[in-house]
């Protein structure tokens, strides 16, 4: 089937509309109808070659929610009308020991990206800036009924590459969590940090959204900005998110950790962090990485989020508005995700 | 009492014989008459002044053993003729989260060090080139039966410091265990994996000694001067030790670890280190460091080695051969360290 999208016909072009071909619904496939696709910074990095060499046509989106439109036959985990989500992977090879530790995300084979990838019958993937999408049902999430659809779009991408981390470093009752960065991904580590149980502190560049923050569920924020904060919280975290792209000086936010204590990345700067050796030793600390969730743990956290009432703070737009959406989400000026009501396409 | 040492008088100068003042023995200290203090490359660091300023003139030593000669009248966890161990550390706060955790070497008001050190009193703690110490009865290991004495010295720093972070990180049965460097430290690690049950695997920069490697339990050994090195191992260990107090590329020997695997250091390289974030990300990797251990993890350590019968490869030498011993460190031309033996000094 033909659907209508919105694609970079090439690396820096904008977005315009388009249509582009579905596969036919197999055995084990969903057809869903997209109702809200999430814009991510990673679809901007995408399309504006950051990344690498892609291949275009591109249709972004990889936070995906929508309403079940066909089952294939063999399909039993959902049915016509669930409401369902897509997050940043479609496919992978589910023999490798990750696949079957549940840890597709990081599948010996390559996991196949919701966009922008190969899957494994050899086509090229394309996203959810677009009313319709075929997914093999075991990479398709049940959208819980409490999650109002536009807000738990994001969830699918910012949500679970936030609460992964936070959920196997144990943040919880008596846990000091900071999170740096309060964007897209920082405002969710925040959310669902709280909602954990755990002490939240935000640690952001100025004191410019500490009203955002503490309202979302912050205990405490402080501008890294300031000196000060560095030696008034030295050693007084269990664990520490940095959702932030950009550079930051590691060694000093280590230094906010406690014996034991993680600083964990999810943000992946194409410039490699410096890194003093003491900084470890001296506390037993780690310092880690983590890329978003595997599949289980992604309706785990959905699961969590209708359980605790989290959705992402959005601002829904027209698909005609993505590129001036992406003009400010890289100027940071967007709180805290865009997210295109996609029967604007239709 | 004045007892015979041998000290550095200034920084970079060479040692010579002295005498030194020991304190009293207090209700809760251990006279320990000294048998065999270890070289550790924390010893040449601290007299060649690498580490900055010190309280000159320095008595080097902390891997010590010896036999108590005297006890304190409260002192119930040593006797008289009882063969005993110190190592880095003589004091602590005992009040402080780490020290109540078991974690002295984290004490947050600063643990006290078996030389250059600033004891509780005001005093500056001397170290092991000597032929008696006086310490805290709670800072004094006891030498299982089981274990050589001169062998059992390393075990006091070199074998903490390894034991410890595989303890923690779970080296065992099923685990695939890599060692950065065979040395003094090195050497302790492969020994204590493989006593452990792990599958060790030596990682050195040649292949010159891959026959020691593999007699004191490794199971594979590679030069990591060879590139084939890192594509052939890429993803193959749950936990990497790096012994190498130089700088090594540590992104490249992240991308030798499983999903989940952890580079722990135990060097402290001046320099800082060069760290990808996708190296982490790609596997939710960590990074971390470790500082020797607690005094109940050293006495498990201890006892540890006693049950598995491992000692360190040592070299015993007279008290006026340091000098020369400290030139051969710095050439690594040891298997695997120095021990004086300090009845040289009587």
């Amino acid at each position: 089937m033909r659907v209508n999208a919105y694609a970079a016909s090439a690396a820096g072009q904008p977005l315009t509309p388009t249509t582009i071909e579905r596969r036919d619904v197999g055995p084990r496939d969903v057809l869903i109808q997209i109702q809200y696709a999430g814009v991510c910074h990673s679809d901007i990095h995408t399309v504006n070659g950051d990344w690498g060499q892609q291949p275009f046509p591109v249709v972004p989106g990889h936070e995906i929610v929508g309403v079940v439109a066909v089952v294939g036959g063999e399909v039993t985990r959902h049915q016509v009308g669930d409401r369902v989500g897509v997050g940043c992977m479609v496919n992978s090879c589910r023999e490798c020991v990750n696949c079957l530790n549940g840890d597709e995300q990081y599948c010996l084979n390559g996991m196949v990206g919701t966009y922008a990838g190969t899957d494994r019958d050899g086509t090229t993937t394309q996203g959810g800036y677009s009313t319709h999408v075929v997914v093999d049902a075991d990479f398709v999430l049940t959208v819980p009924d409490g999650l109002e659809p536009a807000a738990a779009a994001p969830l699918l991408c910012a949500g679970i590459t936030t609460y992964s981390p936070l959920r196997r470093w144990g943040a919880g009752p008596g846990k000091r969590v900071a999170v740096v960065g309060l964007g897209g991904l920082g405002h969710m580590a925040v959310k669902i940090a709280h909602a954990m149980g755990a002490e939240v502190t935000v640690l952001s560049q100025s004191l410019k959204k500490q009203e955002d923050g503490l309202r979302l569920g912050a205990d405490h924020y402080y501008a890294t900005s300031d000196p000060d904060t560095f030696e008034h919280l030295a050693g007084s975290f269990d664990l520490i998110i940095n959702t932030v792209s950009a550079h930051i000086d590691i060694t000093a936010h280590l230094g906010l950790l406690a014996v034991d204590g993680a600083l964990v990345n999810v943000g992946a700067p194409a410039e490699p962090f410096s890194v003093h050796a003491m900084a470890l030793i001296g506390g037993r600390r780690t310092f880690a990485g983590s890329m978003i969730g595997g599949i289980a743990e992604t309706q785990e956290m959905l699961d969590f989020c209708a359980e605790h009432g989290i959705g992402s703070e959005i601002e829904v737009i027209a698909a005609d508005q993505v590129n001036e959406a992406y003009e400010r989400v890289l100027a940071s000026d967007v709180r805290y995700r865009f997210v295109i009501d996609t029967s604007t396409l239709a």
